[in-house]
């Protein structure tokens, strides 16, 4: 199944929560004494049928070395295949490099969608953009660290993050999406403006002090869903956070499965 | 010993050249079955003398799976402890994942230095420049993709990446570097102006056409080296071309040692 139809299906489903998997061996309940994969795949099994989409952010397994490695490949077989899973890997090179990137993520980790930089602009991405049936999120305006997204352009005094929104939105045919934090709101309409047919991912949400968007977007929450709570009741307190933010997301934002589907 | 030291140690005694460890299974001799750690570590020892730094790019390791970070753990451990190990992975995320980041770069693989994306600004950041004895290479104006990065600031009518280049001047304290393309020589000598202390990693000399440029800097070449030749005689030719390509940069560049060491 195609990444656009699982995200279609997953938003008019199971609505646009997002759930980020940041495995912080710090934060870990006591009594999993810091194993993420356990820890990780019983989160996934207790809000699978409230999330359309699972987000591994690959630095925090990359920093637990080749047991982090191997935590991912087990977490990743319990992410329900109709979920779409996103690797948050923020990848970004010349072509040459984004060619084994864009294989890296999508077919070594077989993911439905990678976020990416575009600090090298949006041409050298056209790797990742090569896999139609997949998506590629290009961050846009982050929901920390905007001083160089805010600067205005000389002439059209555009900041930088809308000259992103606009040319992904010409060079998209299905397969690009944007990321646009939830600690800025002017932004996320702004953006969903320049490129109504795009989904939009939302990160920023709960620990970061985002808002639910009012627009349709697929909305990431991490930290605050993970850890709930910090004791043998994770699980439990996980799927109730979960459940809260994803009604949350429902209220504020109607008619989300038409609207943030890709055309 | 701190990478600032292996730098000035290495500039001094092996000149500017850093081969860039970019295993393609496609290019591998073939008499190698597409053995990426054999090939990788006899390049390793055929131009350890005449390199003061290698650069790992992870996207073609990761690109082979389990297999490939395998392989550059073997890899890893013949790069000879003198040699500056840089790791490019061109990462960058909010300040919270980037912690995750410097701890993979700087501790998981103990690498001297990183390569990272300004796009979320320089604040981010923070947590790769809290090691102050290793080097964070900022990407600047990089040897493909200046469409985001030549866009002009209203006001200044400043380019991005002299912006880029300002900013990590002002937050250096010894600890932060440039990435600057060959095929930009402009840029290059501009950025040596706006960042006279800061050491500056450039890649694009070879494949991709750039010129050694004419100001003291780490000269990154990849393809023109390890692929030199494709027959059993790969690695003596990976010499030569390397050999060549020093000697190169050591006549273009005069005096390298002291000027492009960090302060």
């Amino acid at each position: 199944m195609s990444a656009q139809h699982k995200l279609e299906q997953g938003l008019s489903r199971q609505g646009p929560l997002c759930i980020g998997l940041d495995p912080d061996p710090a934060k870990l309940p006591a009594l999993l004494h810091g194993e993420p994969a356990s820890f990780l795949i019983e989160i996934v099994a207790a809000t699978a049928d409230l999330a359309s989409a699972f987000k591994i952010n690959m630095a925090f397994f990359e920093a637990l070395g080749r047991e982090g490695l191997q935590a991912l490949e087990r977490v990743r077989q319990a992410i329900p295949p109709s979920a779409l899973l996103i690797w948050d890997a923020r990848r970004g090179d010349i072509e040459n490099t984004n060619r084994h990137h864009a294989r890296s993520a999508f077919e070594v980790w077989n993911a439905d969608a990678v976020t990416v930089h575009p600090y090298l602009g949006i041409e050298p991405l056209a790797p990742f953009f090569d896999y139609l049936d997949r998506l590629t999120f290009v961050l846009c305006a982050t929901s920390e660290g905007s001083t160089l997204q805010d600067l205005r352009i000389a002439g059209s005094d555009e900041p930088v993050w809308s000259w992103v929104a606009r040319e992904v939105a010409r060079t998209s045919r299905g397969q690009c999406g944007l990321v646009v934090g939830a600690t800025r709101p002017a932004q996320l309409r702004a953006v969903r403006k320049l490129a109504p047919a795009l989904p939009l991912l939302v990160p920023g949400v709960g620990a970061q002090g985002g808002d639910i968007p009012a627009q349709p977007a697929l909305v990431n929450v991490s930290r605050a869903v993970l850890y709930a709570s910090s004791d043998s009741d994770f699980a439990t307190a996980a799927r109730r956070a979960a459940e809260s933010l994803r009604d949350r997301c429902m209220s504020a934002t109607s008619g989300v499965g038409q609207a943030a589907a890709p055309d």
